[in-house]
C-alpha cells in the first residue's frame, strides 16, 4: 500500500518528481461552498519557493498552480480539486554524475533498492519539490481554518547551534516572512543569515528547528486513541523530508518538570475553562483543550554538500561523489511554508473528523 | 472518523475503557499459517502490567488475555483475530471523587467537551489500560518479526534529569527487563530506582525517555511520501499516553554537525551496502536502509499526583481535587512493553507494505 | 488487506467462527450520547436466528449479545462498543465428516486454497453465524436512524418461482416479522412456507428475492463518483453469504424502457421536490434525492442438502460427500434481519459521511 | 467523506468536470518494474470516446492522456502516477438552458441539494466525461494481468428487449470491438443497431444489459467477509452511471434452481481442481474459484432525450425543459470499455491484497 495521500477526511494525495513534467495533486473531501483565493495559495507556493534570498538555491522555480477541476466560479463545488505545478527549470544534465551512484545520506539507495528501478533527476520522487503539493493543500487548508480564526505560525527557532531565545509570545509572528531566515527576531536573525552565508560559501549545509504555534483552536479536536491530535502532527512533521524530531509542549524538557510542575492546573474566566501553564502544549488526551499548540521540529543539515564523498554505486563498487548544481546550505527557510501547510492539513482533517462525535 | 483501528494491513482495532467490563481488540490482516505462543504474549503483557516492583502502582490487575477467534489449532487461520482481557480489579468508588471534577493535565476536560459525556471511572477510554490490548496486537506481530529474526529492544535512558550514558551498543539489552526499572544498567538504574521511589514518596510523579532499536531490519520498508517509516514510528510514538516527544537518530542534535559531519557514508562489506555512521538512525528518504533503526521517546510525569491541585468541575467552577487510588510514580518502567508493541506493529505493517513495492 | 471491516465513518469490524469461542465485533464511529435500547438489539439479533419455525434449522443458537464497552449509563459514549456473541451450541463431531472433504459450492475450497489452513467446524469464518454480529451493528446505526424517522423494511418477495405480486405501497410491511416466511402478504405466505417445507423433506434447499424499501431518507446521501448510495448498497448486499444479485429501482427491467418512459419527472408540492414516478429507486447521479428506495436482492439455494454430492477432498481425490446436521432449507426468511442490517449500516455511514459535504 | 478513490492497494483518484480545463488521476500503488505500453491505454480510451459510429454521440472528444509522473524510461518507478485528459471540445454554451433547470433523472437535483452549488456545464463532475479517466487507470491494471494471462471481456447482451441468446462460450469475444454495438454476435448486433438508430431518430433513448467475462483467474482472489471477489465487482458496477443491477453467476436466474440443481460439483483434471457446472460464476464464499467469473451489468436508458419534459427549475418552479445538444441514443457501445477498466481495477486489487493472505 503506497503512502501518497494525507489525511482521512480532507486528503490531499500527490503526484510527481523533481524532473518529470509536472508535479501537482488531488484535494479530495474539501466541502463545497469555500471562496477560494488563488493568490494566497500562490503566495505560500512563493514563501517556498527558491532563489528568495542567497541563502537558499538560486534554481529558479516559477512554481505557478494551475487549478484544473472541483473549483467554479471562485467556490468549491464538492468535487475534487485537481492542481498541477508544471516543471519549467529542468536541467537533467545536472544529475548525469548521480545516475549510477548513491548520494550518501540521500534516498537514492534506499529507493533503488525498494523499487529496482530510480528516476534519479533531481531526486526524483524523494525530492523536496514534491513538499511544493502539500503547500497547495494547506493553503486550501488555511482558507477554512481562517474562516474559523484559527492561526498557524512557524518560524526557525534555531540554526545550527544559533537559538531564539525568547518565547513566542514575546515575538511578533506577523513579521517571519519579512527574514530571509523566517527567524522573527532581528538580531537572532542576521546571526543565522550570515552564519548560512558561511556554511555555503564552504560547500556545506546546516540543520536547525522550526517551531509552530496554532492559535483559537476550538476544544475536541483529535480522535482518541490512536489519532491523537499530536500524533497525527508528529506523523504529519516526520514526513517532511529531512526532519528528524518532533516533540510538543515542553516536549523532551517535560521529563524535567516533577508532575506536580508540569500539571496545567484549571481556572474559568469568563466562564471559559482555562490553564494556568501550558506545559502540555494544547492537548491533552490526544484532544486539544483550547490553550495554544505549540511544536517544535528538527531538521538534519542538507544531504547535498559541495565537497567530495565516499559512497557506492550501483555495481555496489566504492567511488567518489562530487557536488555539483545549485542547493540550499540550510532548508529551514524554505521548510517554514512546508510545516505550515501539513500542520493545516492536520488541523482542517481533525476539524471535520470532531464533527462526528457527538449526535 | 474515529481513531481506535492502527495500522494499514495489518490492523489493531482496540476497545474498552477502564473499568468496563474487558478491553480487548481485533487484529486483522495477520497472515495465515502463523504458529501463535500464546504464552510469549502473555509474557508481553506481564511485563506491562502493575505491580511488578514498588516503583509501579500496587493496583492488581491479572489481564489474562483470551483468544475468541483466528486461530485454529495453534495457528493463524487468515480470519481475524479477537480476544479479551477481563477488568477484575475494578475499585469504581476510587473515582467517585472525580466524577464531576476535570483533574489537571488529564483527559477528563477534553473528552467531557469532545463527547458531551465522559465514563469517568479510572479515566475510561483515555486510561493507559487500554495500551494492554496494544501489547497483545504487539506481541503477535513481533512472532512474524521473530522469523525474519528482527528484533526490538526498548528500555528507559532516562529518568528526571538522570541519564543513561552509554550508547545502546555497549549494553545488553537482553537483561532490560530483569531491572525494574527496564535501564539495562545496573548503576544507572539504581539511581534512577531510588529516585522513583523518593518521588513516590513525596506523592509526586516523574516523566523519562525510552530508547529504542530495531535491529535485523530489511532495506526498504516505508512508503513514500507521508508513510515514511520513521513518520509512522512517530505517530505511533505519540499515540501513546504521556508522550511528548519523538526523536529519530541524532534527532534534536543533528542541527548541530554540519551536512559533511551527519552525512553517513556508503560503503561495500560483503557485496552488502552499509554506512559507516548512522546519524540517520536507518532510514534515508522516509525508507530504511538496512541499519540499526533507533529512536527516542520523551515522556511527561504522570498528571495524577498525590497533592492537591486547583481545578474545575463539570460546572465549571473552581475546586480543589484531591489525588487518591493507586497510581504509577513514573510510567516508563510499564511503559517500555508498549513502545515496543507499537514499534512491532509498525514494522510489521511496513513488512506487508512492501510485498507491494515490487511486480 | 483483510477485509473485516464494513463502513468509513461507522465502521463495523467482526472477528468469530462458527465453533469458536464467541464471534463477536467492534463497532467504531457511533456518534456520542445515543441512547441504546439494547432490547431493540436483542430482537433484531432474535429475528434472525434459527429454529423460529420448522422451516429454519433447528439449531438451537440464543445468540444473546454482550456489550463490554462504549456504552456507559445507557449511552454511548464515542469510545468503540465492543460485544460478543457466545458460541454456546456447539457440536463439532457434526463436522468431521467435511474436515477433509470439499464441500461443493461452499467456501471450503477457497478458504483452503487462499489461506492454507481452514477452520472446517461449521464453515469456521465463512458460516452465516458471522452476520449476527453484523445486526448488532445495524440494529445500534437503526437506533440513529429512527431519531430521524428513517425507516428500513425488507421482506422476502421470491422463493423459487413464487413471486410476490403486489407493490411494496399495497402491502404492510409492519407485519413482515409476524409471517415465519417473512413475506408479509398472507396468501403468498402461505404458499411460499408449503413450498420451503416440502423442500425441506426432499432434503434440498431452494433461494429467492428479498425486497427492501428506505423511507424518509434526506435529499443527498451518496459520495461521488465511486462511493454512490447505490453502488455501496449493492456491495452490502453482495457481501451477504448466499446472495447473487442486487438492483435497484427497475433494475434489469429498466432497459425495457425508453428514456421519455423511464425518466422521474420532478414537481413541486408543498415547496418540496418529488417525481412523480419512481423508475430510479431513490437515487440520480449516485445520490439520494429524497423518494423511497427500493432494491432487490437475489439468493442462491443453500448450497448444504441432505443428499449425496460428488467432490474432492484436501488430498485432490475424487470423493462422494453426505448431507448432514442441521441446515436451513431456506435462508431467506432469517436473512431479512441481515439485509435490513447491512442497509441501516450503508444509511448511517452516508449520514455521517454528507454531514461534511458543505462548510 | 468524499468518495473519489477507488481501489484499497491499487489507488484510483480521479478529478475533473466535463467542461472543465481538464480531467485526470492518480493511480497510487502500481508496483514499480511494469513495462507501460501507453499505445494500449490510449486504445482504451479510443473504444470508449464518442462519435465512433452514427449511433454514439457525434460530440469530437479526442481524449488523448498525457502522463505527468510514475513512468520513467517506460517502466512504473512504484511513485504514484498522474495523468491528464484535457477537455479540448467544450461548448459551455450547450448547456445555459439548463444552468436553472433540474433534468429529470439526472444528477442536477441532488448535486444541487448536496452541495448547495453546481458546475452545470454537461453535468459538472456527475457527466460519464469523467469514466475516461477510470479507463486510463483500468488500462494500466490490465498490463499487469496481461502478464498474469488474466483475460476480461465485456460485451452488450442487450439493447432494450432484444437479447443475445448464446452464451458466451460460443462466441468470440476478441471481435467485440468490430461492432459498433460491442455485441459480438453478428445478426444480433444489426438487429440492435437499427434500433438504436430507429431510437436516435426519435429523440428518445434505450438501455440495456452488458456482460463480462473474467478468464484465467487464479483461486484465492476475495477478502472475506465485507470485501467479497463478487461484493467489490458489483460495488465496481454500479459506481458507472446508469447501471441499475449487478448479478453473478445465475444471479436472479439462481433462484429457480434447487440447491441440488445450482451446486458445482467438484472434480479433478490433471490435479487441478474442477467445477462440473458453474452456476457461482466463479466465486464462492466471497473467493475465486479458479473458473471463470462471469457478471451482467444493468443500464437504464440515458437520462438526455431530444423530447420537452416537465421539470423543475432552481427556485422550485415547474418549468419545461427541452432537450439539445449532441448524446448518446443508447450508452452500451461506449460502456463496454468502462466495465472492463472498472473490473480489471477490482481484479488488480484483489491480486494484491491476495499476496498478504499467508506467511
Amino acid at each position: 500500500m503506497a503512502g501518497n495521500t494525507f489525511g482521512t477526511l480532507f486528503k490531499l494525495t500527490t503526484f510527481g518528481e523533481s524532473h518529470g513534467e509536472a508535479i501537482g495533486g488531488i484535494v479530495d473531501g474539501c466541502p463545497a461552498g469555500l471562496k477560494i483565493d488563488v493568490s494566497l495559495i500562490q503566495l505560500a507556493l512563493d514563501r517556498r519557493k527558491p532563489g528568495q534570498s542567497r541563502i537558499t538555491t538560486q534554481r529558479k522555480e516559477e512554481d505557478t498552480v494551475e487549478f484544473l477541476s472541483g473549483i467554479f466560479e471562485g467556490k468549491t463545488t464538492g468535487s475534487p480539486i485537481g492542481f498541477v505545478i508544471k516543471n519549467n527549470n529542468q536541467k537533467t544534465t545536472d544529475y548525469e554524475h548521480i545516475k549510477d551512484k548513491f548520494r550518501p545520506s540521500h534516498a537514492d539507495f534506499t529507493y533503488h533498492q525498494k523499487y529496482g528501478i530510480r528516476d534519479y533527476r533531481g531526486g526524483g520522487r524523494s525530492s523536496a519539490r514534491e513538499t511544493a503539493s502539500r503547500v497547495v493543500g494547506g493553503a486550501i487548508a488555511q482558507q477554512i481554518l481562517t474562516l474559523q480564526n484559527i492561526k498557524i505560525n512557524a518560524f526557525v527557532s534555531q540554526v545550527g547551534n544559533i537559538k531564539l531565545i525568547k518565547n513566542y509570545s514575546e515575538l511578533d509572528l506577523e513579521k517571519t516572512y519579512l527574514h530571509p531566515t523566517r527567524c522573527p527576531d532581528d538580531t537572532i536573525s542576521n546571526v543565522m543569515f550570515d552564519y548560512i552565508d558561511k556554511i555555503r560559501k564552504e560547500g556545506d549545509t546546516v540543520g536547525g528547528k522550526i517551531s509552530c504555534v496554532i492559535a483559537n483552536l476550538p476544544v475536541g479536536l483529535g480522535e482518541p486513541v490512536f489519532d491523537r491530535f499530536e500524533a497525527d502532527l508528529a506523523k504529519a512533521m516526520l514526513s517532511i523530508n529531512a526532519t528528524k524530531g518532533f516533540e510538543i509542549g515542553d516536549g523532551f524538557d517535560s521529563m524535567l518538570l516533577k508532575g506536580s510542575e508540569h500539571n496545567d492546573e484549571f481556572y474559568v474566566v469568563k466562564n471559559k475553562v482555562k490553564t494556568k501553564s501550558n506545559h502540555s502544549g494544547g492537548v491533552q488526551g490526544g484532544i486539544t483543550n483550547g490553550e495554544d499548540v505549540f511544536f517544535n521540529v528538527a531538521f538534519k543539515p542538507v544531504a547535498t554538500i559541495m565537497k567530495p564523498q565516499q559512497t557506492v554505486n550501483s555495481n555496489f563498487e566504492e567511488v567518489i561523489i562530487e557536488g555539483k548544481g545549485r542547493h540550499d546550505p540550510c532548508v529551514l527557510p524554505r521548510a517554514v511554508a512546508i510545516v505550515e501547510a501539513m500542520t493545516a492539513l492536520v488541523v482542517i482533517d481533525h476539524l471535520l473528523r470532531n464533527k462526528l462525535s457527538k449526535l
